[in-house]
């Protein structure tokens, strides 16, 4: 039996209803209940670890009874695993819901075969109505599930010979309006933004998402690492977000206590010693590279040491794009994954 | 009275004797004498500095008397000025030739106002028959006139991150084949190319314009800078031309010296500290940057110092092109005339 139009509208509300969750260790989730006659009977949304999943939370919202017979939509497939909560697909069949839409099928090993429990009781289930949106909503969640840890860019402003700074430390409009409004769009659209002290104490960076002096609507969480102390008048403690500070180096360490409060991606802005702990770490999922185009030769590099002694060890990337932002050019790269086979290169 | 099809030919004929000439302090020129019915009587070409130009050339092979009523055909305006030869336009004139067509006008401020003088001796006189290709024939040899010495590319590969190798000093392989076929077909299209002597002793590279393992047509001279002495072994001293060596680092008197022989374009090839020194001497007119997607971090910087100490001081470039060449990229870029005007540089 297909999906039906009011199905579907139905999975669109609870695309919607999934994305008033908050992220977290859990993907975020919408359900809705639908009568036999396709009026809502119930909306619901997780709200976050600890708490009842979606369809639960849908469901908790009626009388005993009142679902009986009734069409369960819901963004994910229906868990099928006893942890903080009970398994999902036995809530349903115990309210004695007769019919299950699911978008997306549930990616955990443990949590997952909801759907074949649910048929085994009798229930009609349909699975993949408008999967792509699904997956967009906990696409940063799925990386993250998929790398035990947020998904990580390391950027950077660069001259073209590979200076953040003049060597009297001087760096400001290295590159252009175009390239900085890019960093401001690519910042709003990460979970935190994260700096070394180095770069607080010399810059008083504010670590906000704009758009000329406005602030954008969606701003980072700024996360400071570094024992050196924040002064109690640096910009960012005025950010929107109350700023995290990682008294210490272990990149690692950092990363998972972030994962944990349900960060997903993070934006890593430098300097250059943190980017390139970043990198040396081999932590760096994204590269973006700003560079503009002038010469400064000198000390201040944009990537200080990655740990590579010879060139059997370099760090080598895969181009996703050389965009042209201005009279600079946004160079974005991920870790290539095989060495390049390459044959001479004497001069 | 146009230029009819004879002379167009003839001239297509005069540009192909110029280039038989020798770069050189004077331009490469060809001239073709016609007889009045169109058949060509003699031909010419400059053969360098202190020989006859192309006019005076041709009409050394004819009998005396027998340019008279004749139609000179010359790829550049024959001169009006007395240096190591007469003038041109008079030795026109005293041979009887009763019409001059000629490509480009004489760029010279002491050698032009030859078409004058040869109207004013009532001689025809057509200027700018295919005066683009006469052009593009000495387009070299004016460049270098106007800098008052050759035209310089600096090229050097790098990380992206802007390292020219490991800490280790290897370097095989950081760009790939695509980028290193573009370098050496921009070595064929060289008149020299220039290293420092640290480049031989740590490369001892060939310095020759190859495809694959094969020489190219064109082959720049090779010209060595430094005080260490090249091994006797050195494998440009097995180059098609014989190396050039400057003892020393005053680059204005090695591009003096190169330009008095007829070299109107070098291509500088490295390593770092030479490179360096032609940026800070700002002797680079063109700068060419192979990318490679690849990070290195550590010590061995591309550019070293180029005389910057704060941004103001940034030798700012614009950029031509960024080309893509396999996996790499190209900047191809010139010195920037204007400071760029742009507004907000804070992170």
């Amino acid at each position: 039996m297909a999906v039906n139009e009011t199905e579907r509208e139905a999975m669109s509300r609870a695309l919607a209803l999934a994305a008033l969750g908050p992220r977290g260790v859990n993907p975020q989730v919408g359900a809705v209940i639908l009568s036999p006659d396709g009026t809502i009977l119930a909306e619901g949304w997780h709200h976050g670890a600890g708490t009842p999943h979606a369809e639960v939370d849908a469901l908790s919202k009626l009388a005993p009874g009142a679902a009986r017979g009734a069409t369960a939509v819901v963004t994910l497939e229906p868990c099928n695993h006893t942890g903080r909560t009970g398994p999902c697909a036995l809530a349903l069949i115990e309210a004695g819901v007769s019919r299950v839409v699911y978008a997306l099928d549930d990616p955990g090993a443990v949590s997952g075969g909801g759907a074949e429990r649910l048929r085994a009781a009798g229930v009609s289930v349909e699975a993949g109505e408008q999967a792509d949106a699904a997956h967009a909503v906990i696409e940063g969640w799925l990386t993250a599930q998929r790398l035990g840890r947020p998904h990580v860019t390391v950027k950077w402003a660069q001259s073209l010979d590979g200076r953040a700074a003049a060597d009297d430390g001087s760096s400001q409009w290295i590159t252009g309006p175009a390239a900085r409004a890019d960093v401001h769009r690519r910042r709003a659209a990460s979970d935190a933004i994260v700096v070394g002290t180095g770069t607080v104490l010399a810059d008083d960076p504010s670590l906000t998402a704009r758009d000329g002096d406005a602030l954008l609507p969606d701003q980072p969480v700024p996360v400071v690492i570094g024992s050196r102390p924040t002064p109690a008048d640096a910009a960012v403690r005025r950010h929107p977000h109350t700023p995290l500070f990682f008294d210490g180096h272990d990149l690692h360490a950092v990363l998972a206590d972030l994962h944990g409060r349900g960060i997903q991606s993070v934006f890593v802005e430098g300097g250059p010693t943190l980017a390139s702990a970043f990198v040396a770490a081999g932590l760096a999922d994204r590269v973006l590279a700003y560079i503009a185009p002038v010469l400064l030769g000198g000390s201040r590099l944009a990537l200080t040491d990655i740990g590579v002694s010879s060139i059997g060890e370099a760090h080598r990337l895969t181009i996703d794009e050389w965009l042209p932002l201005g009279a600079d050019l946004l160079a974005i790269a991920h870790p290539a994954s095989l060495p390049t086979a390459s044959t001479e290169g004497a001069v």
